[in-house]
């Protein structure tokens, strides 16, 4: 060895210190890990939509295939196009993502360096903190209002090296949702050098009273990112398409992150097919709306407590010590449900229950009742 | 607005600093800007399979289709396995990525942070200057000997801060090879704190007696890092996946800064049945060998200057002044034959061709001489 220099050890501190995200167990897994069939195994865990990819989608793929053998477009022309036209933004206002996990990464490392500040909520998705983390950021983490975003907390904690802020609505993993007029009074009082992050993954869920006009609010605000995914309404979760809305001070520095082929060909063909599907996305929105009733009917009668949820998930605490979530939870999977601990996010006597087929919901709620009627039990 | 701290601008400056990668043009942007046919344009610019995606990946496909709904297998379970097996390592060691860019990427993110620096050479792969850019690491850039790696060059260039090197074997865009006993030395000699991304994206494409052993170089040195592609010879360019062989001290690394689901569910798929198609593994190398004598051939007789390529592409002077490459490259496209100029790696006189199909590369070789005839006439 000619020369050495330099620590021992590999990577940055800030590297070392993150602990890795925490997928939902893949059915095959599960299967594995307890010896079950894979079709006997409801999987309510990662939000994903139970009706799969739309058959618009799965026609556009196979369109598509016959091309893989080249690189994906790396401008994506066809989607932009199809996305500018949706949400009456120019194409040149469009970062296209590997899944909105990718939108949020890309976000972190473009306008976040070692040593300034993100501010985000307690109990918000999982990805801010790694994306902080990531970026060598310090986090501010603001408390949590009845499990949702306290706003004006928020932006109190905004300090001088703050250069990102995270809302996600409707949040992930706890359902709640910040009204419209609520965000844009936020918009109109954070300070203008500060990039809003607005993470609406969920947003395809809400009723139509909930609805607002983030996409013209980009307009407005030239520090707002606008963030959308194909993974939950759309049902594109396995093919990753995430895209972002902002004004091109923000989308060119995006881009300059982004990886150019970060979409693959198939993706970027479904998701032009799943944009225009409308039946398939309100047929969607109709399932969801039975399956909370469903849950939140089975909880009350349970005595169970619930956050109230605006996306395609319920928070439901299962226990008052800080295992019943682990406990209960491997409880389910014996049973071959698999459903989401939150112990990560600091919920660990809930559990994060997705909404499926109602007959999945039903099985769901059977194994839950027989699970926690066992941990009494005990 | 209530507070306004920091500058008016957005995002650190080594991001703003950033030019994004050039992609080659897609096929359908190109008969858009010229007024052409799709089916009469010839692409050679993405060293692309010409054969695309091999029948059995595409069968793979197929299978995996009907779950694209739900989220990727984070630790893509199978594909590790096959990749285990293969490469006679534990699956532990093995990192995906979404395309090895992807891998590329993380590599820079996982091990080195902003003020320290990355080593590599001239004329290498663009994604490693933006990688080193996207952390704000400091460029060492080691002039090529040959157009290739000068690895003695590149020992002495380490210096304190030095936390990576990058090295192409073969490198794109020049197509130079190091052979694997120059390689093996200069891990021998680099100090073992420095991570050493040996980049492998066009392996397969190497004759036998070219061939080295540097998956079982990673059981010996802790500090390398081999990437592969499913990109190139396996014909999955579209669907994006690559993977990283490295002993688990990187490779905890790499999977903290790894998003989830970088790699989805039919790339996973596809790529264990290209994994074992050793029969399309060989023709596309018979098909690259044939391709590569037949662009030889015609460059010689048209006089022209080529570097001597071990990748899928070759690299030929097409005039003396430096606009020679793009305008030569516009007189193709005019013709419908889109291939790389590389301005931007500093060859201006340059361009690089991928091989293609007999009947592509025949059409490509007429059109270059048509372009150097009335280049040569004006």
């Amino acid at each position: 060895m000619s020369k050495q220099f330099g620590p021992a050890h590999f990577g940055p501190d800030y590297v070392r210190a993150i602990a890795p995200y925490q997928a939902g167990k893949p059915i095959s897994e599960v299967a594995r890990e307890f010896g079950l069939d894979e079709a006997n195994i409801v999987k309510l865990a990662s939000n994903e939509n139970p009706f799969g990819v739309p058959e618009s989608a799965q026609q556009a793929m196979a369109k598509a295939a016959s091309d893989l053998g080249r690189y994906p477009d790396a401008n994506a022309f066809e989607l932009k196009q199809a996305l500018s036209q949706r949400y009456d933004v120019p194409p040149e206002w469009i970062t296209l993502g590997n899944g909105s996990n990718d939108i949020l990464e890309i976000a972190a490392h473009a306008f976040v360096e070692r040593g300034q500040s993100i501010v985000y909520a307690q109990y918000s998705f999982a990805v801010y903190a790694l994306a902080t983390q990531g970026v060598g950021a310090r986090h501010v983490v603001v408390p949590a209002k009845d499990h949702g975003h306290d706003l004006d907390a928020m932006l109190d904690a905004i300090e001088e090296d703050t250069r990102l802020v995270f809302i996600a609505n409707p949040n992930n993993p706890t359902g709640t949702f910040v009204p419209g007029a609520e965000i844009e009074a936020f918009l109109q009082k954070v300070p203008s050098n500060v990039v809003v992050v607005l993470d609406e993954a969920y947003n395809e869920f809400l009723a139509e009273e909930n609805q607002y006009e983030s996409a013209s609010w980009v307009r407005q605000y030239p520090n707002l990112l606008v963030s959308r995914t194909f993974s939950k309404a759309y049902g594109l979760a396995g093919l990753r398409v995430g895209f972002a809305l902002a004004q091109p001070q923000l989308t060119d520095l995006m881009n300059r992150i982004r990886q150019p082929f970060n979409v693959n060909s198939l993706a970027q063909a479904a998701a032009i097919a799943a944009l225009n599907d409308k039946q398939f996305l309100e047929k969607s929105a109709r399932n969801n709306a039975a399956g909370y009733r469903q849950f939140v009917e089975a909880f009350e009668a349970m005595g169970l407590q619930y956050v109230p949820s605006y996306g395609n998930f319920v928070l439901v605490k299962v226990g008052d010590d800080l295992a019943a979530g682990a406990r209960v939870n491997l409880a389910l999977l014996k049973q071959g449900v698999i459903v989401r601990p939150v112990g990560n996010y600091g919920l660990p006597e809930w559990l994060r229950i997705s909404i499926g087929l109602p007959q999945e919901n039903a099985v769901l709620i059977a194994a839950l009742q027989k699970a926690l009627a066992d941990d009494r039990a005990e």
